[in-house]
């Protein structure tokens, strides 16, 4: 296993401590499995390190009887099940909202995203086991061991998520151990939801009949309207981010790139929470005129993403790229960031637009 | 009963063969469930007249048994269920696209789309006892007793929305029996499709490997993109409609309304396929800033629209107000009429806009 300095030097940094870091567009889009040291990294405090023969995980609230269960109990208890899916950060091109105004948080370009063969054990299986009231208005909160200023992580889905096949307590990445950096010994991977949502370094898993009080979900990771700031923020009136929007990045060519005369490959990605993307428009000219690209994507894999390439034949002058997905409602992603731009930068999902120059 | 003239006369009429209309927009917002009387008709060919004690739906293909049922062993063999559900034209809202170039069609304005209690029995407990094989790879066609340029009207969904408790074999509408231009005696209700696969006076019921190869289903109700005309269109490679997008529309005040200066009170309906509405954005600018509108919804209804109010205060002058809403992903819709546009002028989803003069 290499070090964690030296995939941290793969890597754009985006802050040390707590480490943000996401990979160039160009080597996200070189593989539909996203490599774990290429894979983005999100944290809010430290990187804890868990020693794998004492973990426990805890499992406990409005279930008739608590759990602690070591890893090895938890692979022998359960079934190992592997979903392919997407991960991504809620603030995931975020860069892209500061033409409009400032916005919190790290900027973000389109890389903190991933995709992987998540391996571990069905949350619902633990749960049915432990005599959940399957259909009640409950929630799973996680708590894990990292501490953000002072307090452990914390976070909440719903139910029926927690109960759906596609979600998984983790312990394997593209068939290795999880790396620490991305949760090891064992994370949560919700599928479909904004990677919040999938806690890392899991400590406890509560059954209750609310949300987690923790301010990662009480306070953070809320999307508000476009007059709202910092000072004016209600964040019980915020609309909590679970299922992520429709978007879609264009990997290459990068921004500013030289290109020559003539025809040239685009790539790139589209997603959706939880929907198909069925077609992307990419245009040579700003979004005046659009062509369909070519489309990637597992069958089999209904939370991932979909890669697109197309060749555009692009003459000698400036061009602005863009693109734009649909998805199987037939619904399409607006046009300007003005349309999604919000104080903490989340959800940042119009065309995504790169200029480039041909000579 | 009212005769169907007098019905006819409620509506603004788009064609008498078929007979096509939609309901003024400040009558379909008077009412969360809309009235039978008021509810948009859209119809591919004759209004077929059927009697009611000598009706059989027959249910055949990958099926054991082929059966034959009357509407009294429909009603005694299966559980009667309820579904508060909107119904949707493909089409609604098309007249907005013609701004930016002729499409085909009736020019719906806002008012194909209305809500009811549909009353009937589930399509699944149907299938699943006439020993359906679920989780395979079929489709449910369905073949009506309205004749499309001589051929049954005739499309299909697939089986695992067939199967989904919100799909109904509706006999009742609001309480009362079908009026015979909503499908008297029988008709599908696939909530959150397009109104296309909810076809009416059901005559067949087909479990088979391939979608529908009806020209409805084979060849219309196809999204293509905006390069596409009628002379290049590929049906096979157009997106088959079914779920549909994120929608908003101002049903009050209407289109060239003259207003008192001050605050004025502005009405209208969001509305997405399977997805819940959490915010609606109103402009007194055009777009340039936005408040947000109280939200009135039936919680118990998942595939039904949401109602939504704001005073908004206007000075003198002439005002675009516009409407945008955003889903539980995040997800909102395209500005402007061109990011939506096709040749068919379906699923016209961009921001809803009305010009008014304040005196």
């Amino acid at each position: 296993m290499s070090s964690l300095a030296e995939r941290r030097a793969r890597l754009i940094v985006h802050g040390e401590t707590p480490y943000n870091a996401e990979p160039p567009l160009a080597r996200l889009r070189a593989s539909y499995r996203t490599a774990a040291d290429d894979f983005y990294v999100r944290s809010h405090g430290d990187l804890p390190e868990i020693d794998a023969d004492g973990y426990r995980l805890r499992l406990d609230g409005a279930i008739p009887t608590a759990l602690e269960l070591s890893l090895e109990s938890l692979r022998s208890r359960y079934a190992e099940a592997t979903v392919t899916a997407t991960m991504q950060c809620a603030g995931n091109r975020r860069a892209d909202m500061r033409a409009v105004a400032p916005v919190s948080g790290d900027p973000w370009d389109g890389g903190a995203i991933g995709t992987a063969d998540w391996t571990g054990i069905r949350l619902g299986d633990v749960l049915r086991e432990a005599g959940i009231a399957e259909g009640a208005d409950l929630h799973v909160a996680f708590e894990s061991h990292d501490l953000v200023e002072g307090r452990p992580y914390g976070a909440s889905i719903p139910l029926a998520k927690a109960l759906a096949p596609e979600t998984l307590l983790a312990f394997a990445m593209n068939g290795a151990p999880l790396l620490p950096e991305h949760g090891f010994p064992l994370r949560a991977v919700v599928p479909g939801f904004a990677g919040v949502r999938s806690p890392k370094w899991l400590k406890r898993i509560t059954v209750q009949d609310h949300p987690s009080d923790n301010p990662i979900q009480a306070e953070d990771y809320k999307l508000f309207p476009p007059d709202v700031t910092a000072e004016t923020a209600d964040p019980a009136r915020g609309h909590t981010i679970n299922t992520m929007p429709l978007n879609a990045v264009i990997c290459e060519p990068a921004r500013g790139a030289r290109l020559a005369a003539g025809s040239n490959t685009v790539r790139g990605y589209g997603v959706s929470g939880d929907r198909a993307v069925v077609r992307v428009d990419v245009s040579g000219d700003g979004g005046r005129t659009w062509a369909q690209a070519a489309l990637e994507h597992d069958a089999q894999a209904h939370f991932a993403w979909t890669f697109w390439t197309i060749d555009l034949d692009l003459p000698p002058g400036e061009h602005e790229l863009a693109v734009r997905a649909w998805d199987e409602a037939g619904q399409t992603q607006p046009a300007l960031p003005d349309d999604t731009w919000n104080y903490k930068g989340y959800l940042s999902a119009a065309w995504h637009r790169v200029r480039v120059a041909v000579e």
